[in-house]
């Protein structure tokens, strides 16, 4: 079968690779959809992720993706051949200290797909076939594949709800417009938040903010000292979720955070330079989310139950053949939201 | 003017009483309309609730209610005269320790609007006129009397709420499908949960369950034993809330819910008997809920921003002199939802 | 090899039972010394615990046993032959939802040593000899072998002030100065409590918690009316650990915990009758505490640096031949805090 | 009457100011002890604290004083004239949003003693009289002055405690050996912590660590590597208190931290660089902790239980007219830990 493998900067090629049989507690789906993600990207135009994560051997990339089974092994109940799934990419070990303590997602011996940061790399989910664990696969019934294939995205912004604690009544600072920051501002709303406001550098990305249900976006380039309205009193937002990985973004959210409120880091970074004194003085908790673990069925459930709409954001799709132009308008926030690769 | 007050069990009069001047601090209401709370109804149809609470003196009834500022005395900045307002019942001391400690609702010197509980009684808003503080109102502006009304149910729905903590894709049971049961269903599934059940005697109100977004209502008297199919496995919801004040009720939602779940006591009662070994086996944390606080300015906000709809609950209202017909209509469950005053 | 079976009500026989040899992963500890517990007195006593918990096969008793390794299975690094180690009772299943949460001791397929809960029993570990996971095991070099066999109510008291939140200059109530009361007002003060009162109805024990640092013991038989004067003014506590299991003493201490307040119920029992009015208006929490998982190892630790002393508790060793006068004497709280058997 | 000014930087001398009268609800206190704590220092050597708080007018240091009271006004129940009191340096407005929320570290009106945060600078303690409001006396009956003059800070480490939640069983990193870590240490060891490693560059206060519970001291200077040997497996610290206000401690502690770890800034500072791809991956909580409030009497309690004891940290204790001398002892670390000034 045919797959996605990137073998350094820029330098993204089909390749063909063998496939495996299914064994015990296994299924094989043929994958119908992958979307492109913001490290999906970075591997593409950066050849890793700051200078820690590095592709220093060829990897397969992808890590949102669903499909149809279309083989099951023994003991996989609950899941049939010709099921839609959305497959997830996180593999904890279940033998290690972190996954006896309920904490997967800080296994120590994580295997998620498509990812560059072990070596040997792991290898992704941008293929035509998968065999993985069936308690990897979440039945997607009612779901488009590409609805299903953006379980991933909205479970990571489900789990950093979850770290901001109960949001009824809050009042949510975002910023970053890109999937991340539009599915947050989904599930702040969702999750009770009374009034929402999004930050981006550009114009396009926050038109999806407000459609999302943001009460108010701003251009933080076109008006770099509107948050400073939000920084009086010694702050505003309950919440700030940080979707941008910009040093600006991130100290400006704290300055506008209220005592007591908390500060949500959602991307990734290197070396960040914070205003520590106002995270001292206001008693904020600076807390980071990573990945995801039970948010994934429950994001799978709440797209099922129409509870939260993820279409609009799908913007384009492409046949997985044609994946340099995906990557080329993935890239372009004033053209697309979520891209996704056909491999149907 | 004109006031609504209770003698004695099914002794409801109106009479008349004095106004008083408006001082600093201070805005005179107009009372437009005036919720029938399920304490109202227990002071009408038994003379008190419980053994504890009982009229010992003739007191004005109601603290549900809204209405329009005639009149502003001095240091009342952002209140106007015209301005319809939501008012408050909650009136706490500012000088005991637990308001020192943020908590107002156990104030040690509350003075709750229409209440029994302290003696003398505290006089109730169901009167033509009110002067009140500046911080019991909030401005109602594009809402209708009835809905500034329904502010303060909904806080204590949402007060309720908060104990539950965290509620993004909880599973969560309701037990009891009056206006408190029926608007903790909004909330709920406002606040995140994915899946919500609801649970009462009759079929009348677990429509309005349904209507407002229950996955599932089950008459607990027509089917008294389907919750048992919850108890399976150590239970299946994460979060009950009690809002019937029934024994039973709330014993099957303790049975049905799972481990390290919580179970919030919305109604009152007096002494009842549980099964406390599930409590400790599965370390349930039952937790009470009283009344509000800041959830109240919330509401308001919340009903504007038409993130929640109140007024398919409002299915009656009678001018106040009709006070007969609208308790008894407000009695009969199978009739009404929320049944309102009249006092313009 | 020998154990201590019962066979019913008063039964209590010694059995002689096979051995069994040593697999992967785990390893044989020769049994030195065994607690006995409430539960084993209960069994002992009454034949079972409540209605549902009853003896309906035979089955060794014990699960407070600590030993010394006499053989070791392959993979078992970190044990020795020789070794002295508590032992855990608990052996969840590792692969149910529960222990996927990081909640073994809400395991669906628990064998608790000892136990007459499920059918067929779960034979316990007072015997000579015992095979168990390696897992089960924690060195607890330093310690005397009464001191080991202490870990299990220890783990229980810290896994409850676990369920208490932040002790930090709080004050406790504890009712019931049986083993668990003691212990737990040791932990209480070890987490940092200002202030420490328990209850029981008999002096003796109440000698034990104020030599564990009780500020103030009350014998609520002699004096029944004292915990009235913490109920003044909504309550004096902040939490109250519930260890004796009588209802009168669950109760008073609801009635004597202040407003948002914790009550942590340590002790079994069946249908209790609450005040659950004072539960709701004080905004209480009631929590369940059912055995531990990671504090098994925290109190060896503990223990081993000499921050919780458990040697005074140690009030009677017998041969486990001796197992008629042991458990008599341990049934008299008149005369006994914590009885063991002595199997070397 | 006398009092200690800062003119500016190095620049400080005794001064001449004027008694007020005692109003109702006040007191006047014969002040005996004033510790030197580090804003203090910095004030006195560099003239201010950062870039954003400078001495631009003269400005009486001082805020961790005890002292006897003189005279008491109307309405000063419980205080009498010769008792020995602690006085709390927090004076919060009691009327804006923070007050109201049970929050008075955060009052946003907050006039603390000796701060030249706010202009017109907010006059200190350093004098020999104080009068002040009732509220912020604590009776210290059973202390020495010097002891009660060490309430305040024991109150900010009470308070960073609490930042951290339940701590029992935690294995706790303190980065700082001064004052602030040494009480820190003791207050984890009194919270339940099983494992305290403090951090500091030089030798002689980690001694002043080890004396007070401390598991095992390091000097980074001497080891700059030895915190890599926590950094394996993702960490090893449940929690890390930073006292040093050191970028590179809050870095390694950062690195040394397990996931899902909390990490309290104790320590004031202006912007400062983070590994935040570490908060984000492991999920950390880094919290800021300011002053304190209801930890002030609680940190009395504790010294008159003698569950905490201060006594060893007492080196130096000067008449304030020899300001000079205990200025350069206090800045000197191995010299002296905590230098108090007598007033009487």
């Amino acid at each position: 079968m045919r797959a996605l493998i990137i073998h350094g900067k820029r330098d993204l090629r089909i390749g063909e690779i063998a496939t495996r049989p299914v064994g015990p507690g296994e299924v094989c789906v043929r994958i119908l959809r992958g979307g492109i993600c913001g490290s999906d990207l970075h591997y593409y135009q950066h050849g890793g992720i700051g200078e820690m994560i590095r592709i220093r051997e060829p990897v397969i990339l992808g890590h949102e993706v669903a499909g149809e089974v279309t083989e099951t092994g023994p003991n996989t109940d609950g899941i049939k051949v010709g099921d839609l799934v959305a497959v997830s990419p996180s593999r904890p070990c279940g033998q290690c200290a972190y996954c006896h303590e309920g904490l997967p997602n800080h296994c120590l011996n994580m295997r998620f797909y498509g990812s560059a940061m072990p070596m040997p790399h792991i290898q992704g989910a941008f293929r035509q076939e998968l065999v993985v664990d069936v308690g990897q696969c979440v039945r997607a019934t009612g779901l488009t594949a590409g609805e299903a294939a953006m379980t991933e995205p909205l479970a990571v912004c489900l789990h950093g709800a979850r770290q901001a604690g109960d949001m009824v009544g809050k009042r949510v600072l975002i910023t970053g417009s890109g999937p991340i920051g539009v599915l947050t501002a989904q599930v702040a709303r969702f999750a009770g938040a009374v009034e929402i406001v999004v930050t981006d550098l550009q114009d396009k990305p926050l038109d999806f903010a407000l459609a999302a249900g943001a009460d108010r976006t701003i251009n933080a380039l076109a008006e770099p000292d509107v948050l400073m309205g939000y920084q009086q009193c010694k702050g505003y937002f309950d919440v700030h979720f940080e979707c941008s990985g910009a040093q600006r973004a991130l100290a400006d959210g704290i300055k506008a955070t209220r005592p007591r409120g908390t500060v949500v880091q959602m991307g990734m970074g290197g070396d960040v330079t914070l205003p520590l004194q106002q995270v001292t003085v206001k008693e904020l908790s600076l807390k980071g989310s990573f990945r995801f673990h039970p948010e994934f069925a429950t994001a799978v459930e709440l797209m099922q139950k129409q509870l939260i709409d993820v279409i609009p954001l799908l913007t384009h799709t492409y046949p997985f053949t044609e994946h340099e132009e995906a990557f080329a308008v993935a890239a372009d926030k004033d053209q697309s939201m979520k891209v996704q690769l056909d491999f149907a």
